[in-house]
Formats: C-alpha cells, sequence, structure tokens
C-alpha cells in the first residue's frame, strides 16, 4: 500500500446520515472546516456547508470555489458550490437560501459569539445551537479511512526504526526530528501529523509537548519522541521511548511501569468500555507504583482528520467506545530527576477488541548500541 | 544574523498596554492562542489568559504548567499560572480569579457559542463582548519581531533561489516542496511557515491555494511558488511565479500586467493608505488591462504570529495601515488557458513608505536554463 493507490473516498452517504440525526431541525450550517471536509471533501481556509432536507450547498471565496467542485465531485458528493468575494457577500447568499428553512441548527462550539450575534440578525430561521452532529458520523471510520490511518501510521513506524539506530550518535533534537520528517516525506506523507515531539535530558523531556530544540541527545539521559504521518487528511500518533546508554534504576522502573499501564490500557480497549473506564486501567497501575502526580495527562484521544477529536479518554469519561473508532492509548510520567517516558500506540476499536495500528517495538531494546529502557 | 541570536522577545509591557484599552471593563479573559502567545510568551495548545487590574493569570493543564512558568519569564512577564486537570476544575479556577470584577470583557470572535453560554453560567461578573483588543497591539511589530520575520524572509529567499534553478528538470510539485521546506530547516526555520503551495499546469495552477500533487512540471506551463518559513512564531509569506522555456504571448502579458500592479502596490504602502485603496491600486491595473474577473481574492493580508491577520487587505476595507504593519501585496491572475500568475511581497510599513521584506528578484528571469516569466 502506497498513497497513490488509496482507494477513493466515499462520501456519498454523509450528508444523508448527517440528516438523520438532525434532532427536529429542518437543515444544518456546518462552519467548522474539518466536519465540511468530511462531509464534502473540500478542504480550502474558508466554507460553510449547508445541509438542507434535499440539497447540500457549500459556500467559499473566489480562491476555492473551482476546487471545491472539483473536490466535492472527487468524494462522490452532489452539492452545489456558491462563490463570493467577502464574508457579508457569503452571508447574504445563506440567506437566501435558508429564506424557507424555520429551524437552522447551527455547531455551537464552532461558531463564535460574533458570529452567532450576526448570523441572528441576517437569517430568517430561528438558531438552534447543536453540538457533535458531525462529529459522531466522524466517530466510524471506514475502510477507506482506515486505511489511511494505517498507512500514515506504517509510515511513523518506518521513519522511527530508520532514525532510532542514529540516536546515540550526540545528535540535537531538531535533528532528529528534521529527519523523521523528511523520511516520512519520502516514504509518501503529505507531511508530519502534528509537530513532531523529541524531548531529552533533564530540562525538556518532563514537557510532554516540548518543542525540539538544539539541544544534543546525551547517554543516560530518556529521549521521547512523538511522531506521526499525515496522509490524504488522516492522521497518525506514536510516542517511544529511549535510553541511550544503560537506564538508570529509576528510569528502568519507570519505563516498566508505563509500559505495563499502556500494555493493559490496549488490551482494556473494546466497544463498550467508557473512556473514564479505560483511562483508569492506565492510571491504577502508574498511581500503585507512586507515580500516580506524574502522570499529568489524560491517557488518550480520537484520531481521523485531527490529531485531536473525539473521543477523549480521561478521567472525566463521557463516552464509550464504539467499533470504528481510532484512539491513543499513552500513558506517560514526567519528572526532573529521571527525564520523561510516554508510550503510546494508535488503536482502532474493532467489533470486539482494540487492534494496535502502530507496530514499532516497544518491549524490547530498539538501539543497537544503545538500547532502549 | 541567524535564529540563535535573536534578540529576546521582550513582552514585560503588552499586558499593561493591553488594560489602556479595555473600553470599559475591568478585565480581559483572552482565549485566542495567539493572543495569548503575544501577551505572555505561552505556545500551548490549551490555556486562557486573564488581565486583571493588577496581576496577569494564565490558566492551562498538567501537560503545560511548567513550560508555561519558563515561557512567560523568558518574555519579561510577571504573571501567575494556574493548573487543573479538565476544563471544569479550569472554569472553577477562572470563577475564583474573576469573582470580584463587575464588568468581564472576553473576545467574541474567539469565544465560541457554546463557551459563552458556559462562562455566563459559572462566572459572576457581566460578559462584554470586545473584538480586536490585543490584536491592535499585535499589529504594532516591535524591532525584535521585525527581525524574525525579516530573518523568515531570507530563509524563504535562499530556499527559492536553490529550489528555482531544478525546476526545468522534470521534476514533481511535491519534489519542490520537500526540497523548499528541507532547506528552510536548515537554514534555521523551525518549519514552512504554511502549506507550501507549488502548483503548475492548466488544471493545478488556476487554484490559487492549490496542495503539491505527484504533477511533474513541463515546458510551456506556469509554476507559482508560494513559501514562507517560520522562525520563533514569526511568519513570512512570497509567492514568485515562472514558466519553464519560452512563455506563450499570453502568459507574458498576464505576468506582466500583475507584475505592475504588484509593483504600483508596493510603492503605494504607507501610513494612512486604507486597505480598500490599496486593494484598488492593484486591482484596476488588472481590471483595465481586461483580466479583472480572474483577480479572484483579495489583494493581501497582514501576517506576524498569524500567516494571515488583521489587517486584511481587500476591497471591503475597513483598516487603515499603520507604522509596524507588515502586510503581503499579492495580486494573482488564474485562468485554465495559460494557468496562474501571482507576485507576492511581504512589506513593512514604515512610517513614511513601505518596506519590502522580500528580495527574490522578481523583474528578470530567475531559471537559468528556463527564463522565468
Amino acid at each position: 500500500m502506497n498513497s497513490a493507490s488509496l482507494t477513493p473516498i466515499d462520501a456519498s452517504g454523509r450528508a444523508g446520515a448527517t440528516r438523520g440525526r438532525l434532532h427536529g431541525c429542518d437543515a444544518l450550517l456546518v462552519t467548522d472546516l474539518t466536519n465540511i471536509r468530511w462531509l464534502t471533501g473540500f478542504t480550502g481556509s474558508n466554507g460553510w456547508a449547508l445541509v438542507l432536507p434535499d440539497e447540500l450547498v457549500l459556500f467559499t471565496d473566489g480562491r476555492y470555489d473551482e476546487q471545491a467542485r472539483r473536490q466535492i465531485a472527487a468524494v462522490g458528493v452532489e452539492g452545489r458550490v456558491e462563490r463570493s468575494r467577502h464574508r457579508a457577500e457569503m452571508t447574504d447568499q445563506l440567506a437566501a437560501a435558508v429564506a424557507s428553512v424555520a429551524k437552522l441548527g447551527f455547531e455551537s462550539v464552532h461558531v463564535s459569539h460574533a458570529d452567532f450575534v450576526r448570523l441572528g440578525a441576517a437569517l430568517a430561521p430561528a438558531l438552534v445551537p447543536t453540538t457533535g452532529i458531525v462529529e459522531v458520523g466522524r466517530r466510524h471510520k471506514d475502510a477507506a479511512e482506515l486505511e489511511r490511518i494505517a498507512l500514515a501510521c506504517s509510515i511513523a513506524d518506518a521513519a522511527l526504526a530508520r532514525v532510532a539506530p542514529t540516536l546515540g550518535d550526540g545528535r540535537t533534537e531538531e535533528a532528529v526530528r528534521n529527519d523523521l520528517e523528511m523520511i516520512m516525506r519520502e516514504l509518501g506523507a503529505s507531511g508530519p501529523s502534528y509537530e513532531t515531539i523529541v524531548a531529552t535530558g533533564p530540562v525538556n523531556a518532563p514537557l510532554p509537548h516540548h518543542r525540539p530544540t538544539a539541544t544534543r541527545i546525551e547517554a543516560g539521559h530518556t529521549v521521547i519522541i512523538d511522531v506521526g504521518a499525515l496522509v490524504d487528511g488522516y492522521h497518525s500518533d506514536m510516542t517511544r521511548t529511549f535510553v541511550v546508554g544503560e537506564p538508570s534504576a529509576l528510569q528502568s522502573e519507570v519505563y516498566e511501569v508505563v509500559a505495563a499501564a499502556q500494555r493493559a490500557g490496549v488490551a482494556a480497549v473494546r466497544p463498550g468500555i467508557s473512556t473514564a473506564e479505560l483511562d483508569a486501567v492506565c492510571r491504577d497501575i502508574i498511581t500503585a507504583a507512586g507515580f500516580g502526580p506524574w502522570f499529568s495527562h489524560g491517557t488518550g484521544h480520537g484520531v481521523g482528520l485531527l490529531i485531536h477529536e473525539d473521543p477523549f479518554v480521561n478521567a472525566s469519561g463521557g463516552w464509550d467506545l464504539h467499533e470504528g473508532d481510532v484512539v491513543t492509548v499513552e500513558p506517560g510520567v514526567y519528572r526532573g530527576d529521571f527525564g520523561g517516558v510516554r508510550v503510546e500506540d494508535l488503536v482502532q476499536v474493532t467489533s470486539s477488541a482494540g487492534r494496535p495500528l502502530t507496530q514499532s517495538p516497544k518491549d524490547s531494546p530498539c538501539l543497537p548500541s544503545a538500547p532502549t529502557i
């Protein structure tokens, strides 16, 4: 599989499925660009999609109207594209399109207060706040979407396998980041899935979302590498932790605890488990080992057209996993005296269990001359 | 100048300047992450900044609290960092911090309708919608910010100079994009400023915001390259158009019109000119030549911590340029029968005129064996 032989995305059924979730609204105004992409295939930076009972309309400006027509056709969607010169004209076009709508749903978390006030004044229908209508559809990844995510995972796996043996060579975080991203591009990724994290040493490694610097990787320091690839808009996400040279007793202890928590989390993934329960599976192991206060973030999150999307896996809960979800499982422990350790796989929820999409080794040494802890 | 020898950013006066613009509010809740970065130096993906009369408070989660403390100290800001485990706890902390505030301004274009409703229920003060309070401060780039933008421009210039001679070698859009981004990294950029555009041929070049594909650059086709670098959070933005081989009469005619419009636009930049007037300077030349309908976007936009920021330069107007603004001037013409032509410089508004920060040649042939049109 490579990015040129991917099964085409078929979005033809998505607007129809969305119409079945409108909860009493007559139409839905979709303003979130990721939701618009999922519904229509359109990837521009400015647009609104309007799901009417019998029509899909995409509003955009002159930078994008030709692109929009091509993109919606490419994913099998029938829709009309309206081109405007500025936001006021786009609003007028929307007002005309909803003139006979009574109740217009809008995406309450994706419309600013200012736009809500402005649209309320400009549009005839009652504006009804909604949340998650399109996002619910996005959670269930179809076969073509899973193909892209799995390919993105395998590209990141391959890049890490090529770069890992160089970690003992005294290189900087930035140099390692540059190599990872260049190799992913060579392997067909359109780019990194997010800002690649390479974090080493007592100052940087304790920051879960550290940005690479000119700090050199030294023997005895932990190295967290958090890397993913982007394939046709779909993301992957993986973290591995290394030590150059012999790990200290504390580094080994922390690594074993985090790895055990991560394995237990992956094993617990199944349809029906709540996200709070899954978070607790990982957190309880780390807490029982005495490192609970240093597991300073949630256990994971959904991944798809966004690197962070529903469902979020943390102590707040609020979600149950479903077949078709793709989530990370990524416990970590960060403390100045030993650096940071995080292990993360991307996991597909099948009809009965969790299927890891990440294949990079995590239990055995990865560096020929410098064993992974 | 390189990225290691940049003058440190000094943000110590920014919260104070913001307090002088509160228009009757007692405090301001800043939720836009770019505004938070400008005010505090904090670059995490989750946070709120609260500008109180006598204190600056930054709210974030356990992934970022240590990073936040370091970053605000690094830009000379005094502030308190509050760490929370989830959004509900963050809201409780905010509620406690504003308990004695009567009128709390919020960023109406950066707070979702859903958060507005939620915060209204959770916070004691009256919520007052505001727009542009921090953005006005961000428009005036100080010397340290200009250093970063100028360096980003020179890195993109250097990358394009190295890649331009290869455009006649039958390479793909993607390969050219990969080279440009790798070279910018080697030269010290933290990454591309945005998704680099390489658009060629009758199918791709007419799309102003085309994403690079496996399409090969062929003789006789226009090639639009729109590329910028990112340096310590600050962006650059430039476009040049090439033809491999001898341009057609129509390609030459369109190029001359666009280049003339662009030169006239750069020459018209000065403090006090309205953005509508600047847009008209470019647009009138293109319209007079008969290509008006194919200049399908605005003339430019501000550039700083965002690639697109205030002030926007288009026919809608609404802004006057000020000393310290940094804006693009980028007319373009796109049509299937000749492809696309765009020429773009980044321009600093000085006390009296416009100072181009982009140095790549635009009037003479750039390709030794394949002249630029």
